[in-house]
């Protein structure tokens, strides 16, 4: 046995039979086999049935179209994998536009000498996370490449998603006066993939927030709550997420530090690591814009939801000076929040 | 200067104003930078101006959908680059099922130490081609990944196609009887890439067939044409289309070898390699099947194309035996063309 710069364990001769070989992606008979015995049964359904170049479908209305490439090390970690985050990351996307996911494709890239368990693995937890968010998976695409590429395998998953109102959510529907509203604490995704990446142990055990919020945003869209924005927290964490949201709108914002929730763990992680939880990545939290007479509501229905029970009011919009997110500090200073060069921890989304 | 397996020259440090940093991947201000730099000058378009986490369409009628990865070494071959590959590739898929590609997304998985002067070269390449198809990149993503990963980048590539005729092509349209018509000679992509790669060279040099299909078969249907199906041949070449077809309809064919042109730098080069010219990828080039009766009328208008200036008919569909794809050869002899196991030459698309 040897190892990859991955990681991968596999025999000096990976087997057709356990691994994936590079033959798997040329487009034959171990392709098709790969497609039948772990693809197909796992996300069947009559779009993919269709066997073509394209899948046809019967879209008639507005709809939203995403994409996004996961190439997060370890590929498993508490609270989810590379194929949960890819597929919630893509419904997610598709909700912030307050579109109902509808159909999503993948596209695999996978690297010599990955263990056909674990991608059984990854495609079941693919095919469960869409199969509990009513989305189908209807085309996609293999490639292999070289062992030391790839780290196991990357997952590209786009999306379309149904418009079903008429209301635009998007950065310029932003106003001043909009409460912004936050739907739990932020920084398990980065904090919980950094510690098993550096096998360190949290008790109890910190999972990642890396969830579906798409039924939820659906929930509140119907019971009509007048949302102008929504943005889910990823690479960069709220600090990054907010700071985009004020570029974009050309409005400011003011946050209360206290009012953000932050677990303990994470806490204690961050202060232990030097990182600021503000800007550590998340997978499963979101936050919301909407008009303040409307916030207490709104907040009230976030947290008769699971995804939403620690939901809290956290800031407001503001006029002037424009683009610029202040933190009301808990020591009573006021601190500009600014974007970092890049990410505190590479490679976790 | 050192090199990665992929052959990147960087320089130890890479700096961010000339290779690609783990920090572009992190969603900070050095994302910004090469977004405001590279991509969405190259890209700009009414949709990617909306800059949320997912673009909101005008899709109002039946869709096509598609996505395809690009881990093609070397990323630069003669005819193209993977830039050119991913856009021509997801407009063929699109044109493929009859629809005229409309919208694409973008994937970038890039390699730190990537030189931002192939990165300008590859996104220049891609705005180029979609802009001649009359196709916007509409939303997009990126991720870096450490040196040594990704041959320099890999590209995800989705579209949506709007379908304009009620005509649904696809394998099980197919019908005894069908002529099969292909609209040029085979095999340049893999050999062209191949030769690169093993720096064998050509005289005069052979350039891949890498091109964009959708606007000769967008003319053909808007020209009444009663194709049943089409498909492009990529991996696995024309043989490996054509079985997959049979395979999918649960019809047979019969080909003629002599009516199916391999170009003589081709030809000499799989004679030198042990290659099958028939199993050799292409990027531009496809089969149409439709009644006889159409076939003359079919093969004029395709030949009046650029696309399709040597098109010919190389067989016909029948009944049985079913799944099967038989070659008369130039020797007289029947040859049943069966599924490989892999590609001869992986990495090529």
């Amino acid at each position: 046995m040897s190892e990859s710069p991955a990681g991968l364990q596999c025999p000096p001769s990976p087997s057709h039979y356990d691994c994936i070989v590079m033959a798997h992606g040329g487009g034959g008979r171990l392709m098709q086999q790969l497609l039948d015995d772990i693809i197909r049964p796992a996300f069947a359904n009559e779009w993919l049935d269709q066997r073509h170049d394209s899948v046809v479908l019967p879209v008639t209305q507005r709809c939203a179209f995403t994409t996004d490439s996961y190439v997060i090390h370890p590929l498993i970690f508490p609270g989810g994998d590379i194929g949960k985050l890819a597929v919630c990351g893509t419904l997610n996307d598709l909700a912030m536009a307050g579109a109902r996911p509808a159909y999503l494709s993948v596209g695999f890239i996978l690297e010599e000498g990955l263990p056909l368990a674990t991608l059984r693995q990854i495609v079941h937890s693919m095919a469960v996370t869409a199969h509990q968010a009513g989305v189908s998976i209807v085309t996609g695409d293999i490639k292999v490449v070289e062992w030391g590429k790839a780290d196991g395998l990357y997952i590209n998953t786009s999306g379309i998603g149904l418009l079903e109102t008429e209301r635009w959510l998007h950065p310029g529907s932003l106003r001043p006066g909009d409460a912004i509203l936050l739907n739990g604490d932020v920084g398990r995704h980065g904090i919980a993939v950094m510690a098993k990446r550096n096998q360190l142990a949290f008790e109890p055990p910190l999972e990642s927030d890396c969830a579906d919020l798409s039924g939820l945003i659906h929930s509140l869209l119907t019971q009509g709550m007048p949302i102008h924005c929504l943005r889910d927290l990823t690479r960069g964490g709220l600090a990054t997420a907010l700071i985009e949201l004020a570029g974009e709108s050309g409005l400011a914002m003011e946050l209360e530090e206290a009012t953000i929730p932050v677990s303990a763990a994470v806490e204690g992680a961050c202060e232990l690591l030097g990182l600021d939880p503000l800007f550590v990545a998340n997978e499963g939290r979101f936050v919301l814009c909407l008009p303040e007479a409307h916030a207490d509501d709104c907040l009230a229905r976030m947290r008769a939801h699971p995804l939403g029970a620690n939901a809290c009011r956290i800031g407001r919009i503001v006029a002037t000076p424009d683009r610029r997110v202040l933190l009301q500090t808990r020591l009573g200073t006021a601190r500009r929040l600014l974007l970092p060069s890049g990410e505190q921890l590479p490679r976790i989304c």
